[in-house]
């Protein structure tokens, strides 16, 4: 059987499967956003690693090595954002083709500085290797979080509503867009950034944390459709996701309408949005959405319920009708 | 300028200069084997990450999966050896092309999962991307090691002797039979494992480093000659080394026979071996190195001494002339 047959999540299982083992110094280990280890300290310690592959993740033609440097930290960043945490220290390995230029290197680091800088992360070490052909860029990020502030996607409980930050489908608009030079589309520019160098919400995950309020956190890299799988998966519950809720700007709309698809298809099986989704039981939910709103300027929106695990997993139509709802998103194979 | 005209360490030295900063939870960054990071805790924590490349580190069709996911540890856990610390967590990235088989993967994994079951290493994330062609494997290590144990490449003093441990030139005889399999070798199995598998000194590095006599440790990448260069450098020393005292077996001297080379030519700029190389004050280098003997049962050899940096860096050969000390080893362009 080959992995181009099988897809990216059995291989990530069968991986799984064969290297995870229980450990007393591992809270959480394979399978959620960023390990997380007692390694004796205060805090528990974070860690996750992503990449950006040529082919897969960008084209180098048509990418501007500085942005490819920011969204290399930014999607790791998002995943310690995901559990809580604090992102504090990254190492990068660079897989390097040698008739690069060296000044596309020294754009890409500019890149990754200028990220680093922003979200308060050192860059402490690195690995430089010949590539025969592509460029393969690898960056493991540690992070810290107070023990009792920890959130998993595991955590979610019947009854809570889902939440998300930020509108959705923005990503996916973006990348149509540098696919379709020829559209016209006022919000061409931003879109475009948030599909080339998306913002993590660093700020939003450490304080849906610390709030205490929420019960599961995960950040949306596969899209909302699959991303809330993973959650009801791991907290062994149920959904149901109301389509007319979910937060869509008005330039993604223009482009799912040019695209020929519906506003929430955008929004649903985008993918790379790199917002929050996080539960909160309702009582606490509106309080919770508004300080996000308040504190660190992103708005946040209930978009959906936690049911049992036997109640299934819903999308509810614009019409009022309910359909399964499909993990179907991103995939890398 | 291209990648492949600059070569492996100015390209590193340049992305250190773009992203490297100066922070008060750093107490090593860019330029050691791994980052030591002060996260509140007790203990310093340590970070490292290096990859393999198809092509580069290894030929698919000539590489047991097994013992290249046993390599992927051993040399990330020999840089946190080479800080005197102990490996606790790793995190894994694989690129992988879609025709590759699923077993090749899962042969991988139990080389990885072995390799960290006998460090007591945690496996505990890890990413799975698609490539265009080649593999390309990261993996990220964490440790640990006691404030005032860590060593770095920067501590080496006037006077002081160099250490190794082991024997030298293993992995680069390996290598040679490896391309030669047709030179009869009766060491050649021992050889060719101590070039696809090599053993970090993980044991001896914690030994060294708790001895609290040591002055400086790295370990054996790029070879003897260009590792201790690296220590020169960091430390603002110049040194000795008396290639008489190079630890070589009867097999690598009869491997280096055969390929025309003197038997410390290939302990010297080898490379790849992983074994530790440190300095020690002269009344306490016997003693130390008889404990690391006696407790971790792997000789140490007295090979040079550190000198003055004005007085440059010198090789003694066999028949006492002195010539300078050329840091060529491999390098990765």
């Amino acid at each position: 059987m080959r992995i181009g047959d099988v897809g990216e999540f059995p291989v990530i299982e069968r991986m799984a499967e064969i290297v995870g083992r229980t450990r007393p110094d591992v809270a959480v280990g394979i399978g959620d956003d960023a390990a997380a280890l007692d390694l004796g300290g205060e805090d528990l310690i974070l860690l996750t690693v992503d990449s950006q592959v040529e082919g897969r993740h960008f084209v180098r033609d048509r990418t501007e090595p500085q942005l490819l440097g920011r969204r290399l930290l930014a999607v790791n960043a998002s995943d310690i954002a995901a559990m809580g945490g604090r992102p504090t220290h990254a190492v990068v390995s660079v897989v390097l083709p040698p008739e690069l230029e060296l000044a596309w290197v020294e754009a890409l680091c500019t890149g990754l500085a200028l990220e680093a800088d922003q979200l308060g992360i050192g860059v402490v070490g690195g690995n430089v290797a010949r590539s025969g052909d592509g460029i393969v860029l690898d960056l493991a990020l540690v992070g810290r979080v107070a023990r009792g502030r920890l959130l998993t996607r595991g955590g979610a409980k019947v009854g809570d509503l889902v939440l998300v930050t930020g509108a959705l489908g923005e990503a996916a608009a973006g990348l149509y867009l540098s696919e379709h030079p020829e559209v016209a589309e006022a919000d061409r520019e931003a879109l475009l950034a948030r599909h080339l160098a998306p913002t993590p919400r660093v700020a939003e995950g450490q304080l849906i944390a610390a709030s205490g309020l929420a019960t599961a956190m995960i950040d949306l890299s596969d899209g909302l459709a699959g991303d809330v799988a993973h959650v009801c998966d791991r907290s062994g519950v149920g959904v149901r996701i109301h389509a007319p809720s979910l937060p869509v700007s008005p330039g993604v709309e223009r482009v799912a309408a040019r695209m020929g698809k519906q506003r929430w298809e955008l929004a649903l099986f985008g993918g790379e949005d790199f917002e929050l989704v996080f539960t909160v039981p309702p009582d606490a939910a509106d309080g919770l959405a508004a300080r996000v709103s308040a504190e660190a300027g992103t708005p946040a929106s209930v978009v959906g319920e936690v049911l049992p695990a036997g109640a299934g997993r819903w999308l509810v139509l614009p019409d009022g009708h309910e359909v399964p709802l499909e993990p179907r998103g991103f995939t890398h194979f």
